[in-house]
Formats: structure tokens, sequence, C-alpha cells
């Protein structure tokens, strides 16, 4: 079997190591998911995100738990922060949701990039498609970020889920505007707390005010409480389960679905043209010693960035 | 008078339309930032960062107080999430430290930017430039992100200060992990409340595990409280001040500047090359329409994005 087959049959060794070559931009690694990109498309993607300590990882737990019990197999990609220098995923895959650590129909992976150049979103993009080619029927990309990168790693997400809790200081609702409008479904958790009914106001007065509801699709609120009693959180958790189904469904009778492939397509393919047109010139320039030559142009103040990159243009670009 | 003439002589209003349209990545603004390159590199950058809540607004209210106080200009840049959909910053400049409102010797600016193919880091190094050859003696960029992304927007600055507060979860600290190794100083504020000694104790426990502390310099972490009493609060805010200008010592002294020019030099080549090199492709596909030919291969799975981007590479790079 070539190492294609292997992961498309479940292989979760050699499907971890392409994930972590996908993090380096390892080459072989891009190699590997065309061969895999095929076999994807039949996952559902969810995105699940929102602040730090909001509880998306025990929501994310009783999520799988939920899938697993009607078959499903899942995959879990936790989008972690950058470090620059250690590099590396900060919460380690081996700390998280233990309770799935031993069923084979659970896959957890944490995901991040290394390099100052970017590249989180197209790995992310790959990430998904090897999950899904291994036959993953529900991927949960879990995003702790905010800004511009989660909005582009939410793009291959069919439902967005935002989780806010109360008594987070107002500056959260600002701060998550950004992601506020893509989401398809808001959770109010730890619901139980004070604030809990002035945040669920404000986010009514938020969705009356948005002028249409994109594909008439009114984002709904859901609370979710009692952590204390796991069986009174599961029950609300199945509420959380049934309402991306109901999401799924109207993506599906609008003809949405297509329209958000289309828009994923290109995304995909801006972030991957970002690494085949920017990483030949860079490492070029580096190896050639160019680089340091530019650079110190920069700090001497004989060039500026733009003048250069203009001339860097027009000479490797026909 | 040209423009950036104007705006070197501190036209407020030039200043903000350019900013606006780096936002947009007008190309006129680009050439503009051109001419303003050669008067840049006379302002001190901070960059304040930190989770949501954590108090970055009230500190940077009380930094340009003390800044003032000595007679410096001071700049603040507001790097804000962006809004793919509404687009333009959410944090209204309006809305911000209106105490400093009536001051000509204070600019404050919020900065976010449009569309899919991200950018932020290259609008903020350029938002710097405009700053920084407006004459401001000090720039304080102030991120509420997290990730690579405000990696990248924190190499902008001589000092990176890192506000944290006690009771926002243990999760904080792994989620600012990225930016934890680049900090240059720590702050508790709202060290009376309960968690303040644990969060002290675990980041001595981190500054001494750290193997070696960059160019010797073991990054200080100062406790903030009392904002109910504005003079204390202010007399805290002096020495977060003195720490700063302790810090840029060393950088002077062992040689470290010259290296971070350097650094800054090459990463704002890489971000400007990105606009340069990419942006051109990209609008050819979109006008000649083989973007959604391209597109529709991906959804059909006749290609796959990254065979595309292979291909197109060959195609536009010599």
């Amino acid at each position: 079997m070539s190492t294609a087959e292997s992961i498309r049959a479940g292989d979760i060794r050699l499907a971890s190591r392409l994930i972590r070559n996908l993090e380096d931009k390892n080459p072989r690694a891009r190699e590997l998911v065309k061969e895999l990109f095929p076999y994807t498309g039949k996952a559902r993607v969810l995105g699940l995100t929102g602040a730090p300590g909001a509880g998306k990882s025990t929501i994310t737990d009783y999520l799988i738990s939920s899938y697993r019990a009607t078959g499903q197999q899942v995959g879990v990609l936790a989008v972690d922060p950058t470090s620059p220098f250690s590099g590396g995923a900060i919460l380690g895959d081996r700390v998280r949701m233990q309770k799935h650590a031993q069923d084979r129909g659970v896959f957890i992976r944490s995901l991040a990039t290394r390099g100052a150049l970017g590249g989180l979103a197209a790995a992310v993009d790959d990430a998904v498609h090897v999950l899904d080619a291994m036959g993953m029927d529900c991927i949960i990309l879990e995003t702790v970020g905010t800004g511009q990168s989660e909005v582009d790693v939410m793009n291959n997400a069919h439902s967005v889920i935002l989780t806010l809790t109360p008594g987070l200081g107002d500056e959260v609702q600002t701060l998550k505007a950004g992601i506020m409008e893509i989401a398809d479904l808001f959770l109010i958790n730890k619901a139980d707390q004070k604030g809990a009914s002035k945040l669920y106001q404000e986010l009514m007065r938020m969705l009356n005010m948005a002028q249409e509801h994109h594909a008439g699709w009114r984002p709904p609120v859901l609370l979710l409480q009692n952590i204390a009693h796991p069986e009174e959180f599961a029950r609300q958790v199945e509420e959380v389960r049934n309402k991306i189904d109901e999401h799924y469904q109207v993506l599906l009778d609008k003809d949405i679905l297509g329209q958000r492939e289309r828009r994923k397509a290109r995304l995909q393919l801006g972030n991957s043209l970002r690494a085949s047109l920017l990483d030949p010139v860079v490492r070029q320039l580096e190896q050639s010693g160019e680089m340091d030559r530019l650079v110190r142009q920069i700090v001497d103040k004989t060039s500026d960035p733009h003048t250069l990159a203009d001339e860097l243009r027009d000479r490797f670009l026909r």
C-alpha cells in the first residue's frame, strides 16, 4: 500500500506524521495531499471557536461522545497559537480529552505553524483534507485565535459555532466581532453565572439588528450550564447537535452548500498560491545571499521594502 | 507641499486618510509610504498586548499621559480584528481614550484590514512608518489578537509588553504562549484581585525555566492595581515606563537594536513581497475569468488547489 492508501485506510501513525510535516511546510507532505484530495468531501466540518476559558474543550468532548454514540468517526483539529521560537503546538495532544484516548474512532491533533511567512490557513486546509480522506464523518475544528487568521480557518467549516461566557468583559463582544458575523450558532456557556441573561439580550439585539440573515438562517442562541451534572450537560449538547443538523439541512435546501464550496476552493487556491509563488522566491534570495543585501538597504534607508518588492516582482514575475 | 510633506508636517487629516487607504491596500498609498520611508526610524515603538478585558486601553491611556508630560508626541495604533463582511475597525477611534481627544500631540487610529488574502501585518508596518514620519516620538501598538498575526505585528516593536490579569482561567497562559516568548515586560493588571499572587508565581517559574534570557534581559513582572486611585495608578505606570527605558538601554548597550532592525526589515520585505507577487497574479486570474474555471475544477475534484497553484507558479514565475 502507498502512504496515501494507508492513510485512507485509517493509519493513525502515518496521518499524524503527515500533519506534522504539513506544519513544517514539507514539500513531500504537499504532494501527499494532492493524492488524497480526490477522496475528500465526505466529512461534515464544524468550526468551534470562542474566547479563552469559554469551555470549548468541554463542549468538544461532549460533541465527540454524541457523534460516537451514533457510530460516527470523529476527528478534532485544535488550531493553536504559534510559537515562533520554540515552534510547535502549545496545547499538547496528550493532555487533551483523555476520555477518548482509547477510542479508535476518535482522532485528535493539535496544529500550529512555524515560520514567519505564515501558512497557518494552508496547513489547516490540508489537515482537514487528511482527516476527511481518512474517513472521519465529522471533523471539529477548534480555534482559540481571533482576527483574520481565525476567519480564514473557519472557511473550512460547514457550521461555525461561537462560544461565549458571561462576565468576560464587554471587550469580548467587540473582539469577537469578526467571527460573530460568520457564526451560524451561538452558545452561552456557564449560563448559570451572573451576566448570562444580559449577554443573551445583547446577542438577541445584535441578531435583530442584522439586516438580513444569510440564507434566511437566523443563528440560534443556546444556553449551556450544569456541567456539574454530566447527563444534563450531554442533553444540552445534544440540542446543539440538532441545531447543527438543522443548519446543514438549510445549506442543502437553499443550495448554499455549492456556493460555500466554491468560496472554500477559491480561498484554498489563494492559500496554496501564496506558498507556491512566494516560497521559491524567498528561498532563492536567501540561498544566493541577496536577501542580506536587500535587508541592509532597508536598514540603511537607501531603499524601502515596497520599492525592493516591486523590483523583485518585475524580475521574478513573467 | 506634496502630500508626503504635509504628512511629515503633521497633517492629521491626510495621515488618517493614508492609513485608511493602507487598510484598503490602495496602490497610491503604498507609493506614499515609499516617499515617507526615508524619514522613519526615529520613533520608539511599544507593543502592548493582552487578553480581552486585561485593561490595555487604560494602561495605554496612562502611558500617553506619562509621555505627554515630558513633551513627547504619542501615536497609538489599535490593531483590531478584521471583519471580512462589514470591513473596517470595530473599536471606533471615537469611543477610545476621549481624554486625549483635544490634545494635538496625540494621534490615535484603529487599524483593520479587509480582503481574504490577509495583509494585516503589511498594513501595520506601513501605518507605523506613517506615524514615525509624522514625528511621533513614541508609538504604542495595541493588539487584541493572538497567534501568528500578533507576533508578526509585534515585529515592529522595540519592547513588547504583555498584560495579564488574575482569574481569566489557566487557558490564558497557554493561549498567550506565542507572545509570551517575545514579551520583554509582563504586567499583572488588577493585581488586587484573587489569583494575582498565583499568576505572579507562575510567571516567575516560567521565567526561571527559560534557558537563557535574550541579551541577558530577564523580563520584569510588574503589578498594577488601584485604578480607583488614579494618581497611584499613574505612579505604577511611571514605573512601567522606567522599565521600558531600561530595556531600550539594554538593546542599545548590547547592540541588539541593529539585529532587531535587520529582522524587522526582513519581515517587512516578506510582507511587501506577498502583496507584490501575489496580488497581480490573483487580479489577472479574476479579470480573465480563469479563477472561476479553476475554482470549478477544485469543486469537481478534477484537480486540487496545490496542483493548480504549482501550474500557476510555472506559468507566472520566471
